[in-house]
Formats: structure tokens, C-alpha cells, sequence
């Protein structure tokens, strides 16, 4: 389990090497949401994303014996770049299995980064299998996506900067809304803001039918999602929250908010326009609740985690169009 | 003349106000360079330049008096932009002078910034006469967009973040290249770090046909532009350099450097994929020249100051089209 003094002390193993990003704003964003807006880019993080903070807080946390034996991770996307980096950053080997039919660009970045790519094909290979087979052969320890207290530990050291930088601004009661897909983010965020800032509510916030963690709040246990089909915001969409992040959801998180795709692309528009941001589509979902949710949130001010930027140039153009 | 003690009371008065921007990197682009490579997003500045420094530093050193009668600036583009949140912010009016046939939405920006904004006609009516008609029936301040002394000072606050994030950083020896109008921004830190960290040294960089600093310096004397068409780095295209901002390059300056508009978008693209930043054409001509002129700059690093990002999406999209 989690705790403050877990992530105190991830804290303290990325200083220096995971970035502390600012809070922006915009006067412009403050009309369109009828508040306050301040937003925190994690797409300005390592890799384009939050990933790394956990990837790094998982990995240096590994007794050092372990950790030069390699780690192993399953991904197509962020939480893969994130372990790359933050492997290579170790000096230590980084195994990610990704489907064969994964985007090209995406492969070569992450063996750009360092690791070793192994592909399996999605019809006819159990990925788990091949991942279980080369850790046990290798030593490999598997860095989880989500559902693993330092990986939780790690993402909840934006919730730290959060709540220093939030109170710096004067801003001490407010939603906090964080893109949402197992819930590592908006857990870790949610339990340092609980410490160190009890008036600053954290929120998921996720796609149109992709609303897992929003019913699961609300119902009280976990549900799945209908369907995997790949959206837009693939980057933040999973089964179910995790067994380790709902039950802190659930007791810390306020009621979750579900934006459309349309509203997705509108946001990256405007990140693009008022903050000079990139957001991938998935990471634009918690500033899209900030601008089209109004009577959904409580107070003077909202708090905006943009997660990540990795998009593609024809998914940005898309958003452009909405301009 | 502007003095190192001039910008240390500037970032005084910036402190709280305009943003410390941070020095952001990616092996990717280290890779390209074949260096290490920090970058300075003033794009991520308020009003998405570097130009907020200037205005907030010369309206701030106004006496409270003659503050209040407001300040008035010639400009359709960042500057304005800059002058006219800086005055807001400072509870005072600033009228903006922009030609009738300014993009629409650049005047409407300006104006939702509050200032006011007064049109005149580019081919029949003379600029300088309404402003200095204007001024002088209400007693406004004219804010010049370069050659005064507050606003170099104010742009110099940049330097300052320089000299201390990239030792943080431990980057002492470093070509530090700056994209270069007018010069107050090239002026104002190459006077920071002369004082703060004489190992870096700072350098203009330019769009090819408008390289009025890069031949200056090279001559030892003020050249200019032989057109002023607008091409797409417009943003930092100026006739000349200024009578202040040049002796101050003669002195403290290494060599211009020269990029071509396909090598700004081409930087652009790379600080989209790379940085998850939107650049203008203009704010990206000093990492393109980090990216294409690799043995025209010396030294195991180079920092790279992208001085804004405030462009129309149709350019963007030219820009993502290199990729």
C-alpha cells in the first residue's frame, strides 16, 4: 500500500532527474472555464509523459542486485518510453514486449531510447507468457503500469508539486482533475494531496466509453469498461482500475467526470493556442472537463494535469481543425 | 545604458510575476545536434513570448504617476501582446497602435487582454504622428519594443535564469543561441551572462534575406534588411538593429548565425515531437540553427532559447508537414 512516506521518498530518488513542472495559466482559459485555470504539463515530463515518474520511482527503488539483472515491462506507449528512459538512466537493461502491429515510430523510439523491443503477434502469442518466460530466464524484474506501489509512489510526486505550488499561488480549495485510465496518476496524486493540501479534491477524469473508473466511483466496486477497442485517447484507456488504485480512489477521489472525443480535440486546440502545449488526445481529457464542465466542478479555481503530448501529427492536425 | 545592477532589479520586479522558465532537453535532439541540448521555452511565457519580461520590467519602472496615465505601444504582435497584460496586470490603460490589415485575430487577442486598440491605415496614415498625438493628448508612455533601456533589462531576466539553470545543470562553457529581431532579448542576456556566467556566450540567430544583426556584427557597423516583405519568421524581423542593442552585441556577442524558413519549420516539427512545445517560425530559427549548423558552434553543449510561440495553426500545420 501507498503511503506519504512512500512518496516523500520517491520524491527524494527523483530529485534531480524527473522534472518538477510548473503550474500555467492562461486569462483566456479562465474565461472559457468560468474559473481559475491552472494547469500542470506533465507532457513537459521526461519521454512526454507523467510514465516516467513512476518508472523511475519503481526502478531505483529495486535492491541494486536486482535492478542490474534488467527490468521488463508490457507497453505500446507512454508507460514503455517512461521505462526506457529511466532504465537507461540506471545504466541498467530494459526488455519491452510490444505487439508486432504497434506503430513503427513508436518502436523506434523506444529502442531509440535504449531498450530491447520484443515483439510478439497479437492473434496467435499469449503476451503474458513471453513476458514471464524472458523475465524467469533473465532475471527481469516486471515494472507494472499502474497497480504497484512505487509506480504509485512515483506519480504521486506530481501530487507533492501540486499542492506546494497550488498553495504558492494562494489557491488551497479546488478540483483537482486528472486524466484517468488505471488510476496510478489520479491514486498517487490523491493520496499526497490528502496529506499536504486536504482542501485541493483530486477528480479522474476519462473518455466516452471508456468510463470504467467513473461508474466503478459511483457503483462502489470495480467495473469494466464494454469495449478496448482503440479511441483517440488509447494512451489512458485500460479494462478496469487497478485492485491497489481504486480502493484509493474511492476512499480520496471526488466523482469522476467523462468528456467526448470532439471535446478532447477542442482541449489540445486550446492548449495549443493558450499554453504553446502539445497534448496527446488522452492527456488532454482533464482541461476538456475544465472547459465544458463548469457546473461539474466545485470552486474558484480548478487545478488541470495535462498527463502527456505523444501524438501523432495527423491526430494533432485533427484537433487544429477544431480551431 | 542597461547594467547587470538594471536587470537584477528587474527580475525583482518580475518575481512573481512573469514565469521562470526551464531549461528542458531530449536525447532525441541531443542525438541530432551531436551536443547536448538545453532549451528555454519562452513560449511558455505569459502571452506565449519572451516579450512579457520587457513590458512588465518597463511599465513596472514607471513612476507610479506617470504609470497611471497609462502606456501605449506600437505592434501587431508579441510585443503588444506583452505591453498590453503587463499594463492589466499593473491596473493601468495601454492603448495598442496596430495597421487596420493586422490578422483579426491578433486584435482580437489584444484587445481581450484589455488593452485598447487603435487601428490606422497603413497606406495613407502615418504611425508615428497618431501615436505621438495620442501620447501626448493623454499623457500615455510609448513602450518601444527593443531600444530602451527597462525593456533590455527585463529581457535580460532571462539570462539570469540561464546562468544559474545550466549550472544547476552543469553547463558552464556554451554557445547560447538566441533568436534575434531587434536585439533586446539577444542584449539583454548576453549582458546577464558577460556577469553571471562568463562561459556561455550568447549568439543571435536570424531567418536567411532579414540577417541585419549577423552582417553587423560581422562589418562593425549597423546594416540593414534590404526588405521588409513579411516572411514567416515576422516575428522577429526588424529593419536594423537598435542603436542600444547593438553595441551591446559588438561587445558581448559571438558571430550571427543564419537559418533558412524550411530549417524553422523543420525545428518547429522536432520541438512538437520532442518537447511536446508549439514554436512560431521566428521563436525556432535558434534551434534550428542548434540542429543544422553543428560545426559553426563550439563546445559539448549549446543552449537554445525558443523565443515564442504564437502562430496560426495553417503555419503549423506546414511545420508538422516536414515530419
Amino acid at each position: 500500500m501507498t503511503t506519504l512516506s512512500m512518496i516523500n521518498a520517491a520524491a527524494t530518488r527523483l530529485m534531480g532527474h524527473a522534472r518538477h513542472t510548473p503550474l500555467l495559466s492562461s486569462p483566456f482559459l479562465d474565461e472559457m472555464a468560468g474559473r481559475r485555470v491552472l494547469v500542470k504539463p506533465e507532457c513537459l515530463q521526461h519521454t512526454g509523459s507523467f510514465k516516467f515518474r513512476g518508472a523511475w520511482s519503481a526502478i531505483s527503488a529495486l535492491p541494486p542486485e536486482i535492478r542490474s539483472r534488467g527490468v521488463i515491462a508490457f507497453s505500446s506507449g507512454n508507460h514503455a518510453q517512461g521505462v526506457a528512459l529511466a532504465a537507461r538512466l540506471h545504466g541498467v537493461g530494459a526488455v519491452i514486449v510490444m505487439p508486432s502491429d504497434a506503430p513503427e515510430l513508436k518502436i523506434a523510439n523506444t529502442r531509440a531510447l535504449g531498450a530491447e523491443v520484443v515483439l510478439y503477434d497479437r492473434a496467435n502469442q499469449d503476451r503474458d507468457a513471453i513476458g514471464t518466460e524472458l523475465a524467469q530466464a533473465r532475471g527481469l524484474t516486471l515494472i507494472k503500469p499502474f497497480d504497484e506501489p512505487q509506480v504509485i509512489a512515483g506519480q504521486g510526486t506530481a501530487g507533492l508539486e501540486i499542492a506546494a505550488d497550488a498553495a504558492a499561488l494562494g489557491v488551497t480549495q479546488a478540483d483537482v482533475l486528472v486524466c484517468c485510465g488505471g488510476g496510478g496518476l489520479t491514486a498517487g496524486i490523491a493520496l499526497a494531496l490528502d496529506a499536504q493540501a486536504p482542501g485541493l479534491r483530486a477528480r479522474p477524469v476519462e473518455p466516452e466509453g471508456y468510463d470504467d473508473v467513473a461508474r466503478s466511483l459511483a457503483s462502489g466496486r470495480i467495473e469494466r469498461n464494454a469495449t478496448m477497442a482503440n479511441g483517440l485517447c488509447d494512451a489512458i484507456v485500460t479494462p478496469s482500475p487497478g485492485e491497489i488504485t481504486f480502493p484509493i480512489m474511492r476512499r480520496l477521489c471526488g466523482p469522476g467526470l467523462v468528456v467526448s472525443e470532439t471535446e478532447a480535440l477542442q482541449a489540445m486546440a486550446q492548449a495549443f493556442l493558450r499554453l504553446k502545449l502539445v497534448a496527446e488526445p488522452g492527456g488532454a481529457v482533464a482541461l476538456a472537463a475544465a472547459l465544458n464542465r463548469r457546473d461539474d466542478i466545485q470552486g474558484d479555481a480548478v487545478i488541470v494535469v495535462i498527463s502527456g503530448g505523444n501524438v501523432d501529427p495527423g491526430v494533432f492536425r485533427r484537433a487544429l481543425d477544431t480551431l
